[in-house]
């Protein structure tokens, strides 16, 4: 199987997944004159809703940065690339999760928990994919050995910072979806330090 | 990064949005008989939805006209880009929510505000991605100034439009509603008349 | 604008309302034991949902075959190419509704009514583009004479069709869908047939 | 008709079943302090994803294998692959439909039958189209016999193996769940190895 067929449809499924985040944003069903405190109520659906966009995006790039090095689809790599797009494709569920009982006592802890958890088993994935196409240089085309090495140092502080989120979590969910903010936007602002690189 | 991938990711998301502003239509769930009624009562859902349809078809081909003129993708366009996206994907949930309050009193004038603050949010990123590639020819492919330009005055007069909006929905949600509906026929015939004089 | 940009846009638009078919299908909400009266209880969504498939279907084959003949494309087509999307996009809306109410009495004469009066106005927006490239025969890549009124004369038989199944629906529901359902298959037949000639 | 339009027409459509998977999993509605319970009694919508997901996965690839080996479309074809894509479209309703019936008395023997049925449905047309392509040699490009009878021989199983599960769903639903879990997981191996013999 040629990479640009698992590109073809790993595309889909990521549009997939950030097509379903913005079922997040609900319009309030209240009774007259009540809208406005009602859509200020859902801020955390807000804020869920731009972390999750921004960390797909991110996602995405990653993705594609890491086929365009493909030259060979092989065993291992088709399995990874499944699994990782099905953790991708349930950010949408757990994102809708966090944010409906992020205000809700003690049900926040365990669906911030899930929602980081989600991006921990993401980021597993993307590592596993970059390790295997390290061990196995055939699999790359032409030398690219220090941009693998740059993908697994930035998805190494990934793993350990969204493990932190995951059992921040259990205690405090404020501080945990915090670190997914900052997370995203260490990314994005990776992603644009590269772009800048390249030029 | 290639503007191509900027393009395919963009396009993604456009199609994501127009295919959200259809769950604004909705069968109506009432007793026998009553099916003429209900469904002449949602026509404010009927004209946001034309209205809205219109605008991100115009959009799409705009931001089109844009990445044609782009040799390189640099961070500012790539911030930009994102949060250009960010506005639209959140369109539908704009235009439910001002359909489903636009004949509801006092609710209206925020849901509709809402409406108009969202397009003059977009307004802004076109600006500003605009800004970025007069301001940096390095990053444009030949000679595309005029263009640019003409791109840039018809921006111009959307966020100005779009912020008097704004502001009416405030007092008369039914005036803003006509502005977005005229201003989507007034770029629709832009396109139209780019589209004769290449001609 | 060059007509491969009004492609990629038309075809979103297709496969958003070919998405949007789906939602038809719903999983019942009744208690144990009933779920098989329920299922049956459905069934105008399954021969709804089939007959809408069938018709969006060929409509995207047959954009293809206009669009592959176009040069270049004017302000005319732009309108046009509009103004169909904006049909098929409801599709999904008009099947739900005629699905919908189709066991219900007087209701079920207005809803079908409104679904075969969708595809008149599916069916119109294609005969004006076929028009107006019959009549510009500067917007049409090489010699298509022939097969643009082979086009036409398809067409025409579905306004036709389409206009006298709108009328039935005011009386006889029933019949106005089987008009539907015969034209799906008329028209997958013609295609096919197309299909068999070129071979 | 070129293979690529069918191709394009068919991608979409998957992308659209692979979505509506993810419409499976629901944020549960429940009173504080439930939320662990009632996520954990949705189980069986976490294995028909992933069921699901894995099957359409492999469908995916399996059906651009077919359409790369194509050289013409004709009649038969264009009819097998709507029947195909038909019944891939109904996978994301009949996966909700057993879910949310699995736990549930007499039920669920209907609902995971209906399930299993669907991907007897999808197997025959799979066949159908393979069929049609080793009866007439013309339609395909360069030799790829071997590679068709390969195919051939892995739809025969699934046939067979989804029928069996399709009875087995009238008494021990159960059993007939675990047999489409262990045919996603076999297609998936089986893609994989054929991708290590490429190799």
């Amino acid at each position: 199987m040629k990479p640009s067929r698992m590109e073809a449809f790993s595309d889909g499924v990521f549009a997939v997944a950030i097509t379903l985040l913005v079922f997040n944003l609900k319009v309030p069903d209240v009774s007259a004159g009540h809208l406005g405190t009602s859509l200020s109520s859902q801020w955390p659906s807000y804020v869920a809703y731009v972390i999750s966009f921004l960390s797909i995006g991110v996602c995405w790039v990653n993705h594609h940065s890491i086929l365009d090095r493909v030259a060979m689809v092989d065993r291992n790599l088709l399995f990874t690339n499944l699994g990782l797009l099905l953790g991708i494709v349930s950010i949408p569920f757990t994102t809708s999760l966090a944010a409906t009982w992020f205000n809700q006592g003690s049900n926040a802890r365990l669906a911030v928990g899930i929602y980081c958890a989600n991006w921990v088993y993401v980021s597993c994935f993307f590592m596993l994919t970059i390790h295997h196409l390290m061990e196995h240089e055939h699999l790359s085309s032409n030398a690219t050995g220090t941009t693998l090495r740059s993908l697994w140092r930035k998805g190494s502080i990934g793993i350990v910072a969204y493990l932190s989120a995951t059992l921040c979590a259990l205690f405090y969910p404020v501080v945990a979806f915090s670190i997914c903010l900052i997370l995203a936007a260490y990314y994005v602002f990776g992603v644009a330090e590269d772009a800048r690189k390249t030029e």
